[in-house]
């Protein structure tokens, strides 16, 4: 199949992709490495676009040769990649196994959620919940910076305290807090058998119903000449030192 | 002192360091916050650009109110802040007392460049040296995600690897790498007297060069399934286990 005109309804469809509002049960993959990682992970790929002239996806049922004008049109990034792909959204079951959760809360960079997520499938988290006012995931920039990870690790979006509170009364429920008289530093941190791990938003921080949802707290060392750190690298810090005492 | 004009010779000279060709021995801070950490941290603030109205900085002689549209012109944001300030670039002498020294290889993002600026900082490095073809360090971008940092932490620029191999020659060099015959384990690192730690962009890691150069080959411990961490992650976990082992 062949679509040069960037006015065909199936491109338009695309397109709208790249809003939130239309992002149900399909989004997009951009980039050839990205779609490959995609199929290897066992995705649904409803079809691809490719830049017509380029050999890859030859074995692809539902490939489309399309022009430069139609890639840029259905594409996030300056230079539009030489193809692009419709996957639908793995559907993901919660299951009461997962002993290792991370809980981010309002959440708003897509960058920072992408790496965030690679993080935790490198340091094997069971599970990932989005909790309040997060960015989407399926976020083209969220999907580019998770770097093929995005469908590693299943991702649950909760957006009732009551849901949390009910799902999570088992876990150790840690807070990553500035020092105080009642935290622990993480080298002195020993994990229960269940762990919630919990990170709020750089420029607010957990909120103080999750503060005081929170059974551990818990202070990364570091120089007090420094107010904090970047999220992503606290939250890599932590993770690294739970995989270290989990294993 | 008052200036409302966009055309002002002064307004057009500041304007210019939002390019690197211009960027000698003055760069720009942006916003208030940046000014004060600057100011604290003993800066040379040459002159500040401050929003009419704003009571913000009264105690400074070189204070320039002015407009919003100045502010606009002389800033790299799309909502410009309320106080801009040209400061002068720190002076920095090398000495042979450093113990622990980041080296950055390549490195392109200016955001990566200022997180990994505030994580050594947070974690006590004693300086940090940019070595090959590396973005500007007092690109704004750099400056406003080191968040105050970019002046707690001795930075040195070096092109020449004859340099490298004489100021290093005494040190542990090490490597952060993906798993092979010649690596070890993060958690089994012992940290020598004097410790080079050097990291490559994302998208190359390090030089040929580099890793020949390097006396230790380190691998952080994370599961197979994901490729690799985001490089400032990758630096976060390093530098903290290296906090902790120095203590």
């Amino acid at each position: 199949m062949k679509i040069t005109s960037v006015n065909n309804n199936l491109v338009k469809e695309t397109a709208k992709l790249l809003q939130k509002k239309y992002r149900k049960d399909l989004f997009l993959l951009e980039g050839a490495k990205c779609i490959e990682e995609a199929v290897n992970s066992g995705l649904e790929i409803v079809y691809l676009f490719v830049q017509e002239g380029t050999d890859q996806f030859s074995n692809f049922e539902n490939k489309i040769e399309t022009t430069e004008a139609v890639l840029s049109k259905i594409s996030s990034t300056e230079t539009p990649p030489k193809a692009v792909a419709v996957a639908r959204k793995p559907k993901r079951e919660w299951t009461e196994n997962y002993k290792k959760v991370v809980l981010l809360e309002n959440i708003k960079d897509a960058g920072n959620l992408g790496t965030i997520l690679r993080t935790a499938s490198a340091f094997n988290i069971d599970a990932v919940v989005l909790y309040g006012d997060t960015v989407d995931l399926y976020n083209p920039k969220c999907v580019r910076s998770a770097v093929g990870n995005l469908w590693k690790i299943p991702v649950f979006e909760i957006n009732d305290f009551e849901v949390i509170k009910c799902r999570f009364s088992a876990f150790e429920r840690i807070a990553t807090l500035p020092k105080s008289h009642n935290t622990v530093w993480l080298k002195d941190y020993v994990a229960a058998e269940r762990n919630l791990i919990m990170f709020g938003s750089e420029a607010k921080g957990l909120s103080s119903e999750l503060k005081d949802f929170a059974t551990k707290n818990i202070t990364i060392e570091m120089s007090e000449k420094v107010e904090s750190l970047n999220l992503s690298i606290s939250v890599g810090i932590i993770l690294y030192k739970l995989s270290q005492i989990t294993l």
